[in-house]
C-alpha cells in the first residue's frame, strides 16, 4: 500500500507532482502550525477507513475503467452541479439525465469545459480542495483548472483513465483504503458484494443495511417493497411480527456479507416506543396505504426503535442521518428526478425526539447509535449533552454541507467541551466521488490536527495526549464505533 | 473624488489626522495580517456602492447644512440611543421626540454630553468603530470621545457643519459614493429624487420601491394606502387585477427615476403561491379589514410571490428583509412611536417558507432575489444551501445587529463553504447615519480581506484569486446583484 | 488572603508546585498573547465574587473536614459521572446513591481509581482544566492524574484533607473568596446561614431565595410546600394575596440574612402578565392540583412577573435559569433520582416569552433581571438585542455546558457587539464542586482577557480601555448586577 494523504501518490509513476501547500489547513500562527505539522506527520499515512459512503459496489466487482473525466467528476456529483445551477447553468447542459429520457448533453469534453469555466465558483469551498487534491495527487495534474487549461487537463485525466492503474481496484489499493462500506437497499441481493469477496476484497468492501424503502410508508413503493422483503426472507410481512422477523433475517444476510452497520435516512429524528399492539395497528394502516402524514411519521419513528432493539440483539451499529428536506424544487424533481442538489437542511430537534428510543434502549451495554445532523445548532445544545451521558449514543462527524474545514472545526469546538472526543466516531467521507476519498480524509485529518494543535498551544492538553488523540480520531474511534 | 476608506479624508483641508490603527480589523498573525494588508490596499480606495440604505433624499435635493452634532449623530441613530436606554438613560433626555408632542430635551450640547459620558458603553461594538472613524476621518477630531472631551469635540464638529464642505452633496462627493439607493414608500412622489436628478446626481442617488404600507393588511392605513396607490396610478385597486396593475405601474414610475430594486420588510419569510381566484378573495378580505392574523400573513406571503413575478417582468432586483419583531415594548411605542430601538430579531425559517415562491419563479433566468436574515443560524443550515442551488437566490450581507466585524466574519465562515462568494451580494451599509457610510464600508472591506487572507494563509485559495475576490466582494458582486 | 488565580496557592506550605502553563488559554499569536498576559496580570489576584452557586452552607457552618477525595471530587459532580456513564460506567459503581437505598460502591479508593482510569475522557473539556487546577494549586499534586498515579494522588489528597488547612473555612479564605451566595429553598430556615454569621462570615456567605418548589405546580409537593410557606410566614397561602404576601415576607427573611438575589429555574422563559382575578383563579386551580400542563406553565410564567414586581419593591436581583429538560432518562431517575447528569438543554425562545414581564416592569429604574440560557443561538439573535435596550435586563454568563473556554469566548463574540460588556453580569462559577472555584474563575478571567486582547490587537479598543474592562468583567459588573 502506498502512502496516501501525506505523500504524493503518483510521483513514482509520473514524476514530480504539482505543489499542494504542505501546510494547508493548518493554523496561521507559526508555533501552533508547527504543532499541527508534527501531529499530522504521525497520522497522515494511516490507512483510510470509510465506514459510511456511497461508492457503487459495481466499481469493485466489475473493475471496469471509468469512462471519462466528466462522468467521473462532474455528472454524478451534486456538490458540483448544484453550484453551477446556482449560477444559471442547466442540469441538462451538464449531462445530468432527464427523468423522461429527453436528450441532455452527451459530450464529456463539453461538460468538462463548462465545469472548468465555472471552477472559480468553488473558491473557498471544500469541493475546490477535493478536486484540486484529486487532480494533483491522483492524476498528476500540474496546472490549476480553468477555462484555459480545461482541454489539456481533460486529455491528461482521460489518458490515465484508460490505464490499468486507474481501474477501481487499483485505485482502491493506491488510496490505502483498509475498509469501505457501501450503502445498500435492504432489498439488494448484494451480488456485487459476493463478487467483491470472490475477488479477495472481502472484509475490506462491505455493505450497509439501509432499509428506508421498506420502512418509510411515504416511499412510493412501500407496499411492494414490504412484500418483496417478505419474499426474499420467507416471512409473512403482512403481519407486524413477520415484518420485524423479515428485517432480522435480512440484517443477518447483510451481516454474513460483512456488514457491521445499518443506516437510516429520515426527515426528522422522531422516535416512538409504542405498545406492540398499537405498533401493529399502525403498521397495518401504513400497509393499507391509509396512513396520514402524522401516522407515517410515527411509524418511521417506531421503526428506529425497532432497529435499535435489533442492534442490541445482533450488535450492528445503527446510523441515523436526519434533517434533510429532500427535492425542494418540484420542477427539478419532475425534470431530473431525486438527489439533484436540491436537498436543503431543516431545523432539527433531538432532545424530545430521541427520548422514546433512548428510554427503550439508551442504556443498553454495547449498543452503538451514531447520530448525524445538518443542523449545527444542535451540536452544543442537544447532541453533545446527549452523547456525553447516554452510553449508546455517538456523534457522527460533520455531514454533507459541514464536511469542510470550517464545519469540522466548528464541530470539534462545539462538541469537544461537553462530549469530548471519545463519544465521537472519527471521520466519514460519505461520498460517491471515488477519487475524492483521499482528499476528504486528508482535509479531515488536517483540521483535526489543527484543532488539537490549538488545544496544545493554549495549554488545554499535553503534546503526548494530542498524539494519542490524533490517532484515535483517525482510526481507533472509527473502528470502535463501527465494530470494525 | 478623494480617497475614501484607505486614506484620510480631511488631511488636505485640516492637516494631520488622529491615528486610526491602519491595520485595524486585520488578523493578529503577522503573515496573515500582511496578506490582508496587501489585499486591502487594492480595494480600499474603490468608490462606494450603497445599494440599500435609509439616507433621506431631502439631504441631497435640498443640500441644507446638518443642524448640529447631536441631531446628526445621536437623535436619529437607534444603535446609539438603544444602548444608552439599556443603561437607564431616557429617550426624551436624548432629544427623541414624543409621540404626543410632549417636550423632550432640545439642547444639542446637552444631548451630546449625555452621549459622550456614556461612550464607554460602545466598547467592542461596531458603533464605536463607526463613530470613531466618522469623527476622525470626516471631522478631523483628534481626541477620543468622552465626558472630558465632549464640549471640545462638539464645538469642532459644529464648526465644520457650518462650512460648505460639510453640506450633504459635498460630503457625498468626498465619501466617494458612486451609487446610493434610498428606500421609499410606494406612495412617495419621488419629488426629492426629481430635484436630485436636476442637480446632476441622477443615476448616483436613486430610489427603491418599498411597498410595505400598501401590501401589509396589518398596517394601520392599509385600506387608505391601497386606495391612494390606485389614485396615483389610475388603477382600480378595489380589484385584485387592478391592484397588481397599480404595483406594476408604480414600479415603472420608480424605475424611470433610476430604481433598480424593490425592498420588502416582512415579519417572516412566508411566501404563498395561491390560485388567482383564491388570492383575489384573500385580497378582498384584507381590503374589507376582515382578515385574521393568519390571512394577513398569507396575503403578505402571496404578495412576495407577486412581486417576484413582476421582477421577472421588469428586471428589478427584489430584496427581502425578514425576521424582526418590531416595537417590542408597548410603552415605548406609546411614548415615542415606532423604530425606537426596541426591534428584536426572532427565529426565522426559510426552507418551507420560501418554497411556494421558489416553485413559482425560483428557476427563472435573470431573476435576482436577495434575502436578508437576523437569524444567523439559518446561514449555514438554510440560506447558503438554498442560494447555493437556486439561480435566483442571492444572500444579502449581514444585516443590522450583524453588520459588524464578528458578524461579517461569521457570515463568510458560515456561508462561504456552501454558497461560495458568487451567490452573495457584496456589502450594504443600510444606514440612516450618513457620516458613518465610509466607516461601514471600511469595516466591511477590512473584514472581507481578513477572511480572504485566512483562506490564502492556510492554502485554500491562491493570492491571485484573493485579489480578484476582494474586488468582486467590494464592487462587482454589488453591481451584478443590483443591476447597477 | 493569599493570591488565588495567578499565583500558586500551596507553595508556601508545600514547596514548588507542578507546572500549569502560565499562559494557558491565552491566544496563540505572540503579540496578542502578550496583551492578554498584561491584562491578566492586573486581575489575576483579585478576590473571588461568587454570586451564584451551589455550595452547601453546612460546609461553612460546620467546618467539618471533607471525607475523602472520591466524595469531594467524584460522587457529587455531575460533570464527572456523566462522562463516565457515557462510556459505560454505572452510576452505582461511582458511589452515586440509589433512590431505593440499594447498595452502591462505598470504597472511596475504588471510586477514585475508576475516575482516574477514565480521566482521558475529559481531554479538551473544562472539567479537565478544573480538576488539574484543583489538584495542582489546592492540593499540590505534581503528577498528571491517570490509572498509574491514582493511588499516589489519592493518598496525597486524602492526607491533606485531614489537615486543618483543608477545612472549608480555611479553604474559603485561601481561595480569596470575598462573597459567595448559596442557593436555598424558600422553605429553608437558613439555620446554617445563621451559624455562618455567628462564625464571622456574615456578608461573605449569603443565601439566595429560590422558591421553585413553592412556585411550580408540577413539583410533586407543590400543595404541601405552599402550605408550609404559609405557616412559616404566618400568611394564608390558600388565597392569592396571601400567597404573594408570604413570598414577600420570606424574601425579607432571606434579605435580612444577607441575600441580595432570587433565582428561578424554569423549563422555559415563558412569562405572563395576567389580570389579578385571572391569576387568582389560576392559582386556585394549581393549588387544587387540577392544573393542566398548559395551566401549570402559565402559572410559572405569571410567578416570574410577580417575582419581578417584588424585586422592584425590595431591590433583590432576579435570576432566571431556563431551558433545561431535566431528568431525560426515566430509568436513571427511577434508579438514582434527580440531577444525575441527564439534564439536556432544549431550544429556548425569549423574545415573545419575556414580553409580558418586560411590558409589566421592563423599564422600571433599578430593576435587575439576569437571564441565563442553555441555547447559544439566542445570544446574538435574542438576548443581546433585548439586554441591549431594556434597562432591567442583564445577560448572565455562559451557563453549565458553556462555562468553558470555547463557550465563554463564543458568548463574548456573540453578545459583545450588540450588548457591549456593560449589560452583562461578570462571571458565576455556579458550582457545587468547592475546590474547583478558583479554577473556574481562573478560566473565566483568562478567556475574558484573551477576548479583550483580540480587540486590542486588531484596533477595536485601546489598551487603557482593556485594562478597565478586565477589571469590570472580573468584579465591578458582578457587584453592580448583584447589588453587592
Amino acid at each position: 500500500m502506498l502512502a496516501v494523504t501525506g505523500a504524493s501518490l503518483t510521483e513514482e509513476m509520473y514524476g514530480p507532482m504539482p505543489e499542494l501547500d504542505p501546510d494547508r489547513l493548518f493554523p496561521p500562527d507559526a508555533r501552533t502550525r508547527e504543532i499541527a505539522r508534527e501531529l499530522f506527520a504521525t497520522i497522515a499515512n494511516r490507512p483510510i477507513l470509510s465506514p459510511h459512503g456511497h461508492c457503487d459496489p459495481a466499481w469493485f466487482s466489475e473493475n471496469a475503467a471509468f469512462s471519462d473525466p466528466a462522468h467521473l467528476f462532474v455528472v454524478p456529483d451534486h456538490y458540483i452541479f448544484r453550484m453551477l445551477v446556482s449560477q444559471g447553468v442547466a442540469l441538462a447542459d451538464l449531462g445530468v439525465p432527464r427523468a423522461d429520457g429527453a436528450p441532455v448533453e452527451q459530450d464529456p469534453r463539453t461538460i468538462w469545459r463548462r465545469f472548468a469555466e465555472h471552477y472559480h465558483l468553488f473558491r473557498g469551498t471544500p469541493t475546490r480542495l477535493w478536486i484540486d487534491h484529486a487532480l494533483a495527487e491522483v492524476f498528476g495534474v500540474a496546472a490549476p483548472l480553468g477555462a484555459d487549461t480545461a482541454d489539456e487537463i481533460y486529455d491528461q485525466v482521460a489518458a490515465r483513465l484508460s490505464e490499468p492503474e486507474y481501474r477501481p481496484r487499483a485505485l482502491f489499493d493506491r488510496f490505502g483504503i483498509e475498509f469501505l462500506a457501501t450503502t445498500d437497499s435492504a432489498l439488494d441481493d448484494l451480488s456485487h458484494h459476493d463478487r467483491i469477496r470472490e475477488a479477495g476484497l472481502g472484509g475490506r468492501v462491505v455493505p450497509t443495511y439501509r432499509p428506508d424503502a421498506a420502512v418509510d410508508p411515504e416511499h412510493g413503493a412501500f407496499g411492494e417493497n414490504v412484500a418483496q422483503l417478505g419474499e426474499i426472507t420467507d416471512c409473512d410481512t403482512g403481519s407486524w411480527d413477520g415484518y420485524l422477523e423479515a428485517h432480522r433475517r435480512r440484517r443477518a444476510y447483510f451481516r454474513e456479507r460483512g456488514a457491521t452497520a445499518t443506516d437510516h435516512g429520515h426527515p426528522t429524528a422522531r422516535t416512538e416506543n409504542l405498545d406492540p399492539d398499537v405498533a401493529e395497528r399502525l403498521f397495518r394502516t401504513c400497509l393499507a396505504n391509509d396512513a396520514s402524514a402524522e401516522e407515517a411519521d410515527a411509524f418511521r419513528g417506531q421503526m428506529l426503535t425497532e432497529m435499535a432493539r435489533m442492534s442490541v440483539e445482533d450488535g450492528m451499529t445503527m446510523q441515523m442521518h436526519v434533517g434533510s428536506h429532500r427535492n425542494h424544487s418540484d420542477e427539478i424533481r419532475r425534470l431530473h428526478g431525486r438527489d439533484m442538489g436540491f436537498d436543503i437542511p431543516v431545523r432539527t430537534e433531538f432532545v424530545h425526539a430521541l427520548r422514546p428510543m433512548l428510554d427503550a434502549v439508551g442504556l443498553e451495554p454495547g449498543l452503538k447509535m451514531i447520530v448525524f445532523t445538518l443542523d449545527e445548532t444542535t451540536f452544543s445544545r442537544e447532541l453533545a449533552p446527549l452523547a456525553g451521558v447516554y452510553p449508546s449514543l455517538i456523534l457522527g462527524p460533520p455531514w454533507w454541507f459541514f464536511d469542510s474545514p470550517e464545519g469540522i472545526m466548528r464541530f470539534r469546538q462545539m462538541t469537544g467541551e461537553t462530549a469530548g472526543i471519545y463519544n465521537t466516531a472519527g471521520f466519514n467521507d460519505d461520498t460517491r466521488a471515488f477519487c475524492s476519498i483521499p482528499a476528504r480524509h486528508d482535509v479531515s485529518r488536517r483540521v483535526d490536527c489543527a484543532w488539537l494543535a490549538s488545544l496544545v498551544a493554549d495549554g488545554r492538553i499535553r503534546m503526548d495526549e494530542a498524539y494519542e488523540m490524533a490517532g484515535e480520531l483517525t482510526t481507533d474511534l472509527v473502528k470502535k464505533a463501527y465494530g470494525i
